[in-house]
């Protein structure tokens, strides 16, 4: 079973809307084992709407439309669905309704140009659910489907999870589930990762499940995911769970987390469990951990709090540097744990990218230095997740 | 001249990375007035890049791929671009010395893999820009061309804006000058806007240049692009100045800058040249507007500090609570401005979403609350946008 997007709209092509649509359906029809190939943007115009909805239609089983099915005079979806269906459209009274309803509850009339949004191609249906005031289609074609949804997202989302989804899984005949985990991992380059995991993807391509993929996600890490293709719920969590501890053991103390985890919720976790609290000092990094770290801990519970200020490093030279500012935090907040990683002295000649990581913890001091690329800004993020990586190896 | 952006990964289709690339490209295309037509996400499948790329090479003069260049097995841009030339991959040993020494640098060692990066098409060329490890390769094919970038953004911007774009402009054989300028603004919304210009558009769609667009950029407001076309660099620069000048009059006090300036970058400049100093205290915000002044004002010259914490607030209610905030951050760091957006105490019963700001300026306390729309991070960073607009007002 195969299902493509079309994203339909001259304001995606300009770039003046980034389609966010088209990723979420690709994540649901995932979850659902159906194979999603291509997925096409295309601009509000009648013929190269057709050629792109007809060539998804020709190599797919299922092709969903998203956009263009608005009031002004642009949204012209409906007409070329009806022109590849080879029919008319037929206005809908009771769609009419609907709209006039929905103005009505708003407290605002009904203009003609609505009425539009009630013709439905001759041999399609309107889909049963419709937030907003344009109607999703349902659309069949010969033993292949057309779905055409607004581009309005929380429309589009609720029209394939209330009727899209279902269907295309009721059509697909298939129980094959499909998921994904996916290990975080911070400490090492992709190319690096490549090799450690190369006998291991060489193995799994012979199998041909689970697969694995690399994600290079920046200042966040790479990410290695896995995915496991299974008749049913339990076995596809079996697989995930058997390549996720082969992994571990092959990759080690990379491994920081899975899926929705980042590092600050690991630390975050780490020092919640263990009853310890926070304060970070920040110079170079000029409150982006803080920033991080208070949007997990929203009322500051285990992070207590941040100083912001250049001032407490200019006494000292060399990893003592970060452990000067991290004593100064951990003082001022009256916490368990200080932290900061700050930028060498200039006098110290260090090479650009050198920064200092200082930690204390449990009464001791600990310190290291990195060498981090980037601009200053790349570089200020690496910092962050360098010194929580290290408060992470501390803890753990 | 038409070129179209194939957008290469399976992570894309599957809805774990966003491609935000061809979007970005899209609105530089449309700047320098190429048309692009049609826009493809593809995943890594040898066949069915091989498709795409030839479609859109059918239908356009060039092609933009993106991603697909790094070093894994995933990453076969390079395998499919010289199977369409029709010539083998060569490894270029210039590039090879690049690699490794951008490795080196960094304090790490060049894997096997990572030479993979330097195979060529023969007759292809390596763009000369290469801010990361890929090098981005100009294909030429008959009269056509293909480009391949990386999909990590900031790599692939850099080779669009130092090579591809000039490159195209001088393919397409057009003389023309286009040049852009784009108003920032803060405080009115997309269809407001849209209102105070509608009869302007109106009128410049009667003449065709220079045109205006909206960009609604969500936590960092609504910009207006202003795009000139013109035989020579001067008389762009006049017709852009020209039309700056009437929409500025136009919408008054809500453009706070243009261009690359952010809220950030005009409030830091307006406290310089009158020599001043900021602090300022952050408990809902959390190190987000701490972050982003010490991301312009690196060496903490202006802004001076901040205190991250909740407790200076919990004494007060109303918009006592960012005037106390404000004091703090102020005589903390002994500086001339002191500033705070602060949540209201929950026994005030406010409604969600409001948000108290304060600034203390030359003695004087000023504060106002706002109502701010949005998830937790929105908040943070429109309280940020709302604070620094606020001090931008008192400042000018």
């Amino acid at each position: 079973m195969r299902c493509e997007v079309v994203a339909i709209g001259t304001e995606l092509l300009l770039g003046q809307i980034v389609d966010t649509n088209s990723s979420w359906i690709g994540e649901q029809l995932a979850v659902f084992g159906i194979d999603s190939h291509f997925q096409t943007k295309v601009g509000d115009n009648f013929d190269r709407m057709e050629f792109s909805i007809r060539q998804a239609l020709g190599r797919s089983d299922a092709v969903i439309c998203c956009g263009g099915l608005g009031p002004t005079q642009d949204d012209i979806t409906r007409d070329v669905i009806a022109h590849i269906m080879g029919v008319e459209l037929a206005r809908d009274e009771v769609i009419v309704d609907k709209i006039r309803e929905m103005f009505e509850s708003r407290g605002r009339v009904m203009t003609d140009n609505n009425r539009r949004q009630a013709d439905i191609p001759v041999g399609a249906q309107p889909i049963p659910h419709m937030p907003g005031t344009a109607p999703g289609l349902h659309c069949p074609v010969g033993d292949k489907v057309i779905y055409a949804v607004p581009g309005v997202p929380y429309e589009m989302r609720e029209m394939l999870e209330a009727f899209i989804l279902p269907d295309l899984q009721q059509r697909s005949g298939q129980t094959a589930v499909i998921r994904s985990r996916t290990l975080r991992t911070w400490g090492d380059s992709e190319s690096g990762l490549a090799e450690k995991l190369g006998d291991r993807i060489e193995h799994l391509d012979g199998i041909g499940n689970p697969t694995l993929a690399f994600l290079a996600s920046g200042i966040e890490g790479i990410k290695v995911r896995i995915t496991a293709k299974s008749e049913d719920e339990e076995t596809a969590a079996q697989i995930l769970a058997a390549e996720e501890k082969f992994l571990r053991n092959l990759l080690g103390d990379i491994v920081f987390g899975i899926d929705e985890e980042t590092m600050e919720t690991v630390v975050l976790d780490q020092l919640r469990r263990r009853g310890m609290t926070l304060a970070v000092a920040e110079s170079l990094t000029g409150g982006v951990m803080s920033s991080r770290l208070s949007e997990i801990d929203r009322n500051l519970n285990v992070f207590k709090g941040a100083i912001v200020s250049a001032g407490y490093v200019e006494a000292s030279v060399g990893e003592d540097r970060a452990i000067a500012a991290a004593h100064h935090a951990k003082e001022t907040y009256g916490t368990d744990v200080g932290v900061a990683a700050v930028l060498p002295d200039p006098s110290e000649g260090q090479r650009r990218g050198t920064v200092y990581l200082g930690i204390i913890l449990r009464g001791v001091e600990y310190s290291e230095h990195v060498a981090l690329p980037g601009d200053r800004n790349r570089l200020r993020n690496y910092a962050v997740i360098s010194v929580m990586n290290f408060l992470r190896r501390l803890l753990s």
